[in-house]
């Protein structure tokens, strides 16, 4: 989940050489030590089940979505959560992933060695990434390894993809929703990834201005989610608001959702599938900062989802049960960056600020206009910014050495006196919510230019619910 | 999944026995390599865990089968998804297993050499092994190893045992449903598995016909999922249609699903657990075969969803939501016999082709009056069967060396020039299609005729709905 | 799971800190042994995905307990069970976890080693436990290794939190409840587990009493389930039943769940989770008895769904959906003290016993005036109490040597003619259901007093649902 990854990735590789020579056999090619192949095999093995646990998030996605929605779009909406992880998946197999970690023009190459791990020559040029992944990597030479690495990261891209589909709930139609799932997999996902865990300009902030151990985004508060909020926010913008949303007045009503514990039960399947999302981005089983990073991430959304309870009982008198959840998934994704820097007492108290920030945000956003039916922005993209900002305050130091390929001793936030992380993470946001924030508004700008009738669904569609129109099936059938 | 297996399970059931001599302690018998020892235990692990993401495949099969069918038998059709987990375990605990594994009639015995792993006696004649499986491995002298790899197998059983509870829904009586799952663990499932993965007769093809390396199926898409089908299919056709399936004219009509989004969760659960099934049948996280296998298995399945959403749109003009649950299973039963034989590429075309197969053979069984509430034939029957088929066709030869002890230096398909692979994989689909099918016909018409009023539920029954004559309580209550 | 356990924990925390001074690094101190650290490394992530898998299993217990209950209180019970997670988690964080686990006056300090494990100096009085956990591995010093021990057993405190909900559910007040949250884990859990698990009194019995091998319980049949099942009939008793669950003749009615599928995916959610509750709680992946104890497990709870079906079908007609469910999880319950000692045939027996006992407990405890709206005593109480004298019945002496610091050479029940293990176990058995009990009745007893109007609902929010005057929302809106 950086460029120190490709050490890790580089020898599983080489490993997987050794094995797949003499698979089914004990023995070990007489260079490598047997102990460090076994490790290897074993990390491979936690990427892996890594990469499962963060797929299965995808179902969380769709029911809290759906859930928090109304009955008269429950089919499109859980659809569109479930056509997305193939949509996105299909983008990032073919192009994304090459050009995310292939490196060319957005700077140095962090994951070339890896992809290079099976000992075919280095990759160059803009386009040779691509083909070089395509021709080797889908073909025969597939090396476990990397196609191992590349199912982590498909799976973290669909997480980024998938944050639209709730802010532009209810109102989407399904053919451009498709063209944005292909378009984040192929394009719009890997730029930052590219920029940052692939070893483009970002990670390098630490040598080119100086900027503690250049961005450091442990899990993808940043790369995943912030990134994903942002698009949120533009597709939510660019749709406008829902029907009714918003009173004569243009004062904001409430449209209950129509499934509580559907949503909770997503919510409960996120928090099973985060700890693949956070833990596994050791990328080693033998790096056990695995198990630090998994007790910060259970810290971080026990609090947020309890210091949400309180804060909206406090300002509302009722525990209401959205707000727990978001509460809950505000803290994991505020902890996401800074999940292996910082010490249990930080992961809790990032919990505490990420769940007051995530409703003041769910309010505010409401209250000028955004109607983000699910509270995607505030969750991914407040709080993911929180959470790389996170890094540059309450990093301690104790981990991350050699960063970015920096000669840090180990990510140190301003509480150890040290303010240039901070620099390096507030670059990343600002990057964010400039750059990426920008390119995004202007896909969906052009994209309902382009579109007959734009990207949003008819209004009769939309006021008798789209899962006749646009699928052709009622959610739920007596 | 093969007789290539017992290799590592040997392995680890000898590092078992040094283990058990030695619990609590890092030290280990002096002739045992620990690094050796450290792999098995790592391998047996990853086993157990396979095991468990299988068993969890029980509540997505659930999901989508009463997702996919009426509100009014949604307690009768979960509970049958619930029971027969228990039915078919009992069968398989105390009959199934060792008729499928511990060899005798059907052929050399595959496994037994890891039922002997513990160094006692070899298993002989037929009744044998019934009874040395009995005596000893659920008796004291029970060998974690053994019992470990029975989890995983155990849980393959019930897969093949809950695909016919979809295509039989709605009009099966429980006790006949009861009867079926006792059946099919104890006897059905463990017949081809015995003479496939258990060592037997189409194993050794490639020794007694010269077939390719024999009968290769990496993780069942014969195995577990066409002979699932094939029982889909027998009990669909002795039951015959729901009432009101077809109009006075012949013509089928549409039966919509009660709930939409808890058939997509099922979905979901199935493909989180399809990399337990796939990728964990490589027995080893040493052998890092496992990545590229889970992998093609996700690309399968993404490309399967998407190809489904298209070519329904394009046949029917909406993306139907139940088509692109069922696009996604095809793309993974298809891939589940090549998954470790194939290049991406080709796992790609393999989730391509099979979705299209599974919507065409959808049409083309409710055309000829086969009536299958959640299209159980066409995913299962006839996308297992395209699975079988796939390793004779894209198998790359990077893979399988040795494969069911023959002298093979990977499994090849046609692309390389060798049709003698796909020859063993036909003859692997032709018993399914004919003598497995035959055995499973025979078995629904007979328990028909011995049932007073044949295994199909009274027509008041099934109109009013089978919650509350069969289950005693209705699926929902307000 | 017991005082042996911080042998493996101290190795990984001794591991931790040679892995931590050299991260990214194959190369380890030179004297510690590359080949047990790697061990220790992969046995602290099997911990974490155990804690992982346990923490899911919240999910489980929200969609039994809530689909077992009436609609119009759906949001209130599926919000108890996904807040308790996080009132738990932060009452143990501070105050449980040190309390059960660093030992002091209740005897012996049995993880205070594995707490000392970085080479700190011994936790000694009585207060002090606390603040060392507190200033150390909340702070800058947080051993990844006993991170990793606290996420396991942070998830098992919060199952026996979440047990009350379902005994309690329908008419709890919220504010009440949240108070039970914040006990249970601060203090409640805490204390067998400390007497137990944390090395204290009932751990030492070998030794003060010459019982067996003291108290054994391996993965908390008694400590997590029957401490919360004395919970759940303390809090049962206290608020009384619900309205009209008796009739003018004292005679008990059905009050039938309101979503039976949802019940059922919550129960599969549980036998998934569960593997991760008993089959990580050999806490190593180098002893490979978690084999055992997965296939143990899965056969008690197969066992135990077909039992109950057979079992009602008997006693009422119908195969009950509740009643499986039920029964499976008896058999879960009761197997998770016994599942390492025993042989795969007793795990059979058990699963038969416990699906029988908890049936009839059912329909005892609802005779005798005790309404438990989802069978949380009969399922949690009755079945985790037989499990914690199944140990002491079928042991077969093959596991345990050296339990609890004692010198047995393995656990042995009665079957092995031994009969003061039997003694360990009733002791223990005896204590959850006097002392243990006597504190939780007396705590819901005084917190009804101290409430204003009690803990029970008032009887008009009890006749509407709870889900608008408790949460503010309603579970479903169309």
């Amino acid at each position: 989940m950086r460029t120190r990854a490709p050490k890790y990735l580089l020898g599983a590789a080489v490993g997987a050489v050794a094995a797949t020579l003499l698979i089914g056999s004990t023995a070990f090619a007489a260079d490598e030590d047997p102990i460090v192949v076994l490790g290897q095999q074993t990390s491979l093995l936690w990427v892996v089940i890594g990469a499962v646990l963060v797929i299965f998030m995808q179902a969380g996605f769709a029911l809290v979505e759906t859930g928090f929605t109304q009955k008269k779009n429950a089919a499109e909406v859980m659809s569109t959560n479930f056509a997305i992880f193939g949509l996105g998946f299909i983008g990032f197999l073919f192009v994304g992933f090459p050009l995310a970690f292939a490196g060319f023009s957005y700077g140095p190459m962090g994951l070339t060695s890896a992809m290079n791990g099976d000992g075919l020559p280095a990759v160059g040029g803009e386009f040779t990434g691509i083909l070089y992944w395509g021709y080797n990597h889908l073909g025969d030479a597939a090396s476990p390894a990397l196609l191992g690495f590349f199912l982590y990261m498909v799976a973290f891209m669909d997480t980024t993809a998938t944050i639209p589909t709730g802010s532009m709930a209810e109102r989407w139609k399904w053919k451009s929703f498709v063209i944005w799932g292909l378009f984040c997999g192929a394009v719009y996902y890997p730029l930052f990834a590219a920029w940052t865990w692939g070893g483009g300009w970002l990670a390098k902030s630490w040598e080119t201005m100086s900027l503690g151990a250049g961005y450091v985004d442990f899990a993808g508060s940043g790369v995943v989610h912030a990134v994903g909020g942002a698009a949120a926010l533009a597709g939510a913008i660019v749709l406008g608001p829902r029907i009714g949303k918003y009173g004569p007045d243009g004062k904001p009503r409430a449209i209950p959702g129509h499934n509580i514990p559907m949503a909770m039960l997503g919510c409960f399947i996120l928090l099973f599938g985060w700890f693949g999302f956070n833990a596994a981005s050791t990328f080693a089983s033998t790096d056990i900062q695995f198990a630090t990073v998994a007790a910060n991430t259970a810290i971080a959304g026990a609090v947020g989802s309890i210091v949400a309870m309180y804060y909206i009982t406090w300002r509302t008198g009722k525990p209401d049960p959205g707000m727990m959840v978001n509460g809950m998934l505000a803290g994991l994704v505020a902890i996401t960056a800074p999940c292996a820097f910082v010490a249990p007492w930080a992961a809790a108290l990032i919990g505490l600020i990420a769940a007051v920030l995530c409703i003041e945000a769910v309010f505010f956003l409401e209250r000028r206009g955004v109607d983000d039916p699910v509270g995607a922005v505030a969750v991914h993209g407040v709080c993911g910014t929180f959470g790389v900002l996170a890094v540059g305050i309450f990093a301690n130091g104790k981990y991350g050495a050699g960063w970015n390929g920096s000669s840090s001793e180990g990510v140190e936030g301003i509480i150890k006196g040290d303010w240039s992380q901070l620099g390096a993470q507030a670059l990343g946001a600002l990057v964010i919510w400039t750059i990426i924030f920008g390119i995004v508004f202007a896909f969906f700008k052009i994209q309902n230019k382009l579109t007959k009738g734009g990207i949003r669904s008819p209004e009769a569609d939309e006021i008798a619910g789209l899962d006749i129109p646009e699928m052709g099936v009622a959610a739920y059938n007596d």
